[in-house]
């Protein structure tokens, strides 16, 4: 194994962007008055964050974009990935901007929201079948075994993947540097994945993913001086799914992105409890990272907990390739 | 490249010692009224951590020793490493010990402690010439060269890089997570590197330290429960420098363990700049990550900024190798 510059430069070039472009933004996503509107459903002690700006994901966005003009004649098996992103990335977009800028609190209407996903997703399966004729080949995690499910059931299956994805990491966008913590990690995970499975050609958008967010975490952390918003992790969300799709290991998704997981089950068990028992909660707050921070965790303690666990299960990922 | 469970089984052995130690082992040392006399030429705001234990290396040692005597009969090449990681946490241990049971502010007289350091690194310096038998050839980072000192010089320069290396994690151990953050970074590269360089059979104990230290980290992210201590970061500088030194990189820690030289040089600067013009100053306060905390960069932006740095140059250090 000789990793040599080409291998690494994605990271730099998107680290750079990311770097450059977050100072320059930031005071212009503030000044047009992006400052979100704290969900009112957080904390009391997150009401301080409302003068920060949001849709920083339009920063990482920039960066994977442009690193990935660069490398996409070369390497055209990560269009599908950059469309997955890009498009989630426009979905969460126009949400933000209706929010944020046009001051309609609910940003789309659900139904809106799900029809732009599901458009998306439709866009990326119909690649993935006609234009780069992947199989319906999906790794058994800890068996090695590969198993070829009946492309009715394939099909079916890449929906609750791509869309169980993207909204664990709508979810996880919750604290400081939580979602980006967590997925500059997995995007870590999927490089060397994508080695370890012979198919390194991914490798410049996942290193892509790495940089742009190494260098958004640094204005994202614990105090945040920007939100990547809905931007941000639908594009995270749609970058997770499909990266995890194209290298046959969308099951891998339970291991590695069980903090994803855990928030969209800690919602719905939420939800679902309260209306069953008619006002009871199993959770001090959901989504999770909430009820952790009550129970008097800071908020750095819980990010850092939950990238920890993140770390920990994508070394366990690895050994179960 | 096959990853299997047997090479990602000591990170999962140390860091579930590491989580399993913590929750005991802190209130020992609280109770044993371990707390810290927080350096006095730190910043005011670091006066409210007077009450954190410190001597918290013992649970980095604790679990990086367990995990290793389960391989060490093995992979008889991590004996050289888990020598200097022990050795020099015992010169540690001694100065916290001093100090902070015995209440003598200031542990161990300076030349005890490089009477300590210099005897451990004349031990191993013995061992790798005559025991292990290798030889005194290093790597010329991104040139892929290798040259071959005298052995004179080499041996001038395995001194200069341990102590250089062992004081600069000392130093950089002075804010939440900074030494434990940036050095499983560095734990991570070198884990890496042993596979691409061909010494895989060095990964036990590089990935012993990094389990436990992600165990640690829970408890010693801001606002940290523990502090490492000099048995910690004297470990972690033994570590480092000695993993370094067998897989014939030293020359990469100066890539890669920029934070720590950072941190040693502006110490170096302040003092003789300082002395030099009779009472001024480079920086606002040294080592250089008070500077930032002082300019108004919060404790945990400068510690992610680290961490961030560090993986950006480990990185750059693979594409090096």
């Amino acid at each position: 194994m000789k990793l040599d510059f080409d291998f690494i430069m994605p990271v730099i070039i998107s680290f750079g962007i990311s770097v450059v472009f977050c100072p320059i933004v930031i005071p212009f996503l503030k000044k047009l008055k992006f400052g979100q509107f704290v969900r009112d459903d957080g904390p009391e002690t997150h009401l301080k964050k409302a003068g920060t700006p949001t849709m920083g994901g339009l920063i990482i966005l920039s960066s994977v974009l442009i690193t990935s003009l660069i490398y996409v004649t070369r390497y055209g098996e990560i269009i599908p990935i950059l469309f997955m992103t890009l498009g989630f990335g426009l979905v969460g977009f126009l949400d933000d901007y209706i929010k944020v800028v046009m001051k309609r609190s609910m940003g789309l209407k659900a139904t809106q929201k799900i029809m732009g996903q599901f458009v998306i997703t439709v866009v990326f399966i119909a690649y993935y079948y006609f234009v780069a004729e992947y199989s319906s080949e999906t790794i058994i995690p800890f068996l090695g075994t590969v198993i070829t499910m009946p492309t009715w059931l394939f099909t079916v299956f890449l929906f609750v993947v791509v869309l169980g994805t993207v909204n664990g990491v709508n979810f996880t966008d919750g604290l400081d540097g939580l979602a980006s913590g967590v997925t500059v990690i997995i995007a870590t995970f999927f490089t060397i994945a994508s080695i370890a499975l012979g198919k390194g050609q991914l490798t410049p958008i996942t290193l892509a993913v790495v940089g742009s967010l190494l260098g958004f975490l640094l204005f994202n952390v614990y105090p945040a001086r920007v939100f990547m918003g809905d931007t941000g992790s639908l594009a995270l969300g749609g970058f997770v799914a499909s990266t995890a799709v194209i290298l046959g290991i969308p099951l891998f998704i339970l291991i590695v992105g069980l903090i994803y997981l855990a928030e969209v089950i800690s919602v719905i068990l939420q939800v679902g409890f309260f209306k069953l028992t008619q006002g009871k909660r199993i959770f001090r707050m959901a989504p999770i990272h909430h009820h952790f921070e009550l129970g008097g965790t800071s908020e750095t303690q819980v990010v850092v907990a939950f990238c920890i666990i993140t770390a920990v299960l994508c070394m366990i990922g690895l050994a179960a390739l």
